[in-house]
């Protein structure tokens, strides 16, 4: 086992992995940028050390910094938490030449999913479900239409060398397919100098759903039962839970093995995550694989009783999975609140600031994962995401009680945060029924938007 | 289901209790005296209602006051949690004329557990092993001696009128006895004007171990395993653990069975714990039942799942259990820390005054029950018990783990604390190999104080 882990990250997901270490008798390392120096990983680590200015490219994503400060400490292991390196796999490979394990997968794994037309060929050829779409480029608005004519509408036009939603365009019907596609590819040029288009389907309404993974280096692999992360704003999940209110059992143990076959046809180890878009009509469709632990795993520790991060831990460090598929059984529900300091009436702006008090709720069925404390200073730098709230009961019903109960008991002043936010979509009717998609929170801000103008 | 329910306590556990019913779409209403005007139970609940001055003779254990806000706020039923008036069947007698349900078990039960003749004899016809004794008065100390020789060294001599330690005496040996009889005597006189005298085995260096119980209106009734409790300064309890590192599953089956013929022939109905002195032999001597929730609760709630308020509220509004034997599974391990507003370096002496700061751990097993805040003034009239720290983990090697980390994490200031001479406690080689007994802490206590003399 590893003597010595180095974190290189920051927040609730650094503290996460200094408990985690210290339960396992390892000494951690945590790493701060000058902006965080009195942040509560930098002051619960066993070592800390600063390695460079504010800005995360001077520091959290300056890959030589980070592995210096591994090696100048003796670190044999590095977490990278989520965000920041954790997805880089010229990151790997540095940690490899350096002999210092990188907790997480291999560069090629890292790649490989990295890589969307490489991941879904992967996927295509496991046998998992990826939305319809065609294998080679289009150039031609003329072409482009015969092939949506034919998979039906609607269809997402798309550039292949697309990010940030530049590109993308959503086409409804063949009479408007040759002005959307012209305009996606007018942008895709401009954008990246690349005007190779794409048709994939257009899933409707979609739920995203997520599997958890655990594999060794071994070749064994299991899945922890999924995760509902529909409620989205922009891209950016702000409640998860598990199990889905949309899966039941039989769909589960079905999509559970596809995700098991799908890590293993990818020679996947660690903790990973296979995320599909199920449409109205139950079908999945897969999206991508997060090859890093994931902010709401959480949700999957309480339900199953399984400490991922002590296993990504053990798997980096070669140990064989100690689980069984047989063993893991979801018990009860879930349900993980992110708590951020933005301002929601002011469109989402950040809001960093002095949290001058802090009060969170406790009892049976509460968790906190958290960096916060009074007088901490948020700085301006980093993710908005400052505390999460996971509550877990019996059932659902029992679960979102509770959780209303608990955001309720929140305080915390001095920044402007999301709480009151999340408090009105925990209550809404949508919400409360289960009945969402990744449309819910574009609906539920239009509600609210046309709420306050009436008054 | 009751629609309101008053809560006749204060701190930590009237706030438990508030979550219980928003959990269960029940009002909550607190009450207060002057001085927990602030007090965190009384800004959380639904109603709150100040019933009297500070002592608690003049407010919480005012029975005429505490029936009265039930009566003027349109309650239906009375949580009492512990302490104050929760084992009082003439207050419980009080409610019922009121029409008020008492959240625990009938007046005539409380009446019949806390007589500890009765108690021990309901237990003997029950099948239940009771310490070895008397079983008639001894007046003279030779009558007593005889019987002494018999039973074997040592024993207890003890007020038939006692209580909080008077009219007691352990006696190593027949020499002396007869003088240590008539000191017992003459104090039991002077203490209770009754020197009725009863003679018991004394059982050396036991350990504290309890069952929970679970019974309905109906006969059903269940064990959810037992705690071990032998950390225990002056009979204060200071850290819990279930399930007991001395009880194996055979043992558990067997004394749980045991624990639900003693609940069962009791006619027993709430939430009860039925307390064990296990000796060095492994032998079990029932001491008495508990007949309400107890501190240390939390414990089972997490090793089996199952919410114990939630359970007693249930069933004092007269439903039948929803659990059967075969349901309760004990998975894992959990430890609870009292944490006191004490000072250990003089006398244990209660340590009230303002909170400063408050800062707790979380992430996965931890679970805080306080009512605690940044700002709060403790006020001295009370229990010194602020908050209750609670983990759980695998095994218990892992539980370990983590109450180390996460007792090392809380910050409480402007107060002394008994933090660290916890933190001491579970540090120590004894406690970590499981290795205890009720007379633990004197040791700890005095190796402490001589280590500190040699330094």
């Amino acid at each position: 086992m590893f003597k010595k882990i180095l974190i290189a990250n920051r927040g609730e997901i650094a503290v996460r992995i200094i408990r985690a270490c210290r339960e396992m008798d390892i000494m951690s390392v945590a790493i701060c940028s000058e902006a965080d120096k009195d942040a509560l990983h930098a002051q619960l680590a066993d070592e800390t050390v600063c390695i460079g200015p504010a800005p995360a490219k001077d520091s959290y994503l300056d890959m030589e910094r980070v592995v210096g400060a591994a090696m100048a400490v003796g670190a044999d292991a590095i977490h990278p938490g989520f965000g920041f390196l954790s997805e880089n796999s010229k990151f790997v490979r540095m940690c490899e030449k350096c002999n210092i394990t990188f907790i997480g997968p291999s560069a090629e794994i890292i790649d490989k999913m990295g890589n969307k037309s490489e991941a879904r060929k992967t996927m295509m050829e496991a046998g998992v479900p990826v939305v319809p779409g065609t294998k080679d480029a289009v150039y031609e608005a003329e072409e482009g239409k015969k092939i949506a004519d034919e998979m039906g509408y609607p269809v997402m036009i798309k550039a292949s060398a697309g990010g940030g939603g530049k590109g993308m365009r959503v086409c409804y019907s063949s009479d408007e397919f040759v002005h959307t596609f012209e305009t996606a590819k007018l942008e895709a040029e401009n954008a990246f100098g690349d005007g190779t288009m794409y048709i994939e389907k257009y899933i409707e309404d979609p739920r995203h759903i997520e599997f958890q993974i655990l594999a060794d280096k071994y070749g064994n692999a299991i899945h922890l039962g999924e995760r509902d992360c529909s409620i989205q704003r922009r891209h950016q999940k702000l409640i998860e839970e598990s199990p889905s209110p949309a899966i039941d059992e039989e769909t589960r143990e079905r999509m559970g093995k596809i995700a098991v076959k799908a890590a293993k046809a990818a020679g996947y180890y660690s903790a990973g995550t296979i995320e599909f878009l199920r449409d109205k009509h139950g079908e999945f469709y897969f999206i991508e694989m997060n090859t890093r632990i994931q902010v709401e795993h959480p949700v999957t520790e309480w339900v199953t009783g399984i400490d991922l991060i002590r296993e990504q831990i053990r798997i980096a460090a070669g140990q064989p999975l100690t689980y069984s598929q047989d063993d893991i059984q979801v018990r009860g529900h879930a349900i993980e609140v992110r708590i951020n300091a933005e301002d929601t009436e002011h469109d989402f702006r950040p809001s960093p600031g002095t949290v001058t008090n802090v009060h969170f709720p406790g009892g049976k069925g509460v968790r906190i994962d958290s960096a916060l404390f009074a007088g901490y200073e948020i700085p301006p730098y980093y993710d908005s995401m400052v505390a999460k709230l996971i509550v877990y009961d019996k059932n659902r019903q029992l679960a979102l009680r509770k959780l209303r109960n608990a955001l309720g008991e929140v305080v915390l002043e001095g920044i402007k945060t999301n709480i009151d936010y999340q408090y009105e979509i925990i209550n809404d009717p949508d919400f409360i029924a289960g009945n969402v998609d990744t449309g819910f929170i574009e609906r539920f801000q239009k509600a609210r938007e046309e709420k306050s103008e009436d008054e």
